[in-house]
């Protein structure tokens, strides 16, 4: 058994844009060699998100739209006052959707479906440069 | 330390039916012979949910309702533009409650309230026969 | 490969008060000798949840607020008539936010940001004893 811990960096519009991982992911568990195990995707910051979707046009634009109605970017939030940044909504959504997920593999393959791939999803209301880590555990 | 990866199948009615996984994973728990470490349960695909919730008839109708209101089936979805199959909602529903949950157990037994019952929750507006791992590491 | 499992106890006051775990993680992590690998953290219960955010006073006024307005306390919910504890709000966000986060770490130390704290939220609607699994897996 063993840990392979890699980092994987991204530079981001931010304002939920949808990232797709999956292919970076493939290729880093093809090199760990690994067989069977699985690998916990992390993203770095309090304004980001990982989660899995269908990664079509529709869903880019759907995820976006649903999350601007429900926590919308102009509302009233405290921690703009505490920074002055305006990103209190970033928060939010990262704090609901989290910043970590756990795939298994088995046979050197993810257990994704066809239509089902790994995201990073930038709330924040800028530009950033992300690290996220890819740690693969298995044998 | 070993690793075990194991498959479930249900088939279910979709319209965010919930169903009650702890007993097949305490089944499999006790197969695996391992004492100590952790599950992870992950759902193949992009239109369902992984979570623990008190399973009980009072909720599994108030999560369905609750999420009728906030993420309706009937707005208007580009997903639906893209594959016509009325499905939007069951996407972002998915991709809010993610497709991974990881359990730490020790002793034989994971660590689950009484009423605290691990559940897949099926978001797609269809039947479907659903493939769900549960992979174990430990010793 | 070692496996360690840990059990954090907090007194919460309940009604969605955040608990920063981050320094007590920390602690425990040191105490592992572990140098690269994860740490799962679950909360026992069906209403609380494991996530991470900005650990700063404005969100811990926005997060709450923000369910207020999503999940209202005072709605309709049938899981109340199930028990009459009044907490069928509590069990929905539980339900979202979800009870598990795995963290990986490495060279001792967890990949978190700088603002980025490990927390939960309690989101019953009185005070609780809380018992937090913090399990370790690495080398």
């Amino acid at each position: 058994m063993k840990i392979i811990t890699k980092e994987l960096i991204y530079k981001t519009k931010g304002d939920s844009e949808i990232i797709d991982l999956t292919l970076d992911l493939n290729k880093l568990l093809i090199e760990t060699k690994l067989s069977e195990g699985n690998c916990t995707v992390f993203s770095i910051g309090s304004t980001g998100g990982i989660t899995t979707l269908e990664y079509e046009p529709g869903l880019l634009k759907d995820i976006p739209s649903f999350l601007d109605k429900i926590i919308p970017k102009y509302e009233k939030y405290f921690h703009n006052d505490t920074w002055g940044d305006g990103n209190g909504h970033s928060h939010i959504r990262s704090a609901i959707f989290k910043t970590s997920l756990t795939i298994p593999f088995a046979k050197k393959l993810f257990f994704l479906g066809t239509w089902q791939q790994v995201v990073f999803i930038d709330f924040d209301n800028r530009p950033r440069t992300r690290r996220i880590i890819a740690q693969f555990i298995g044998e």
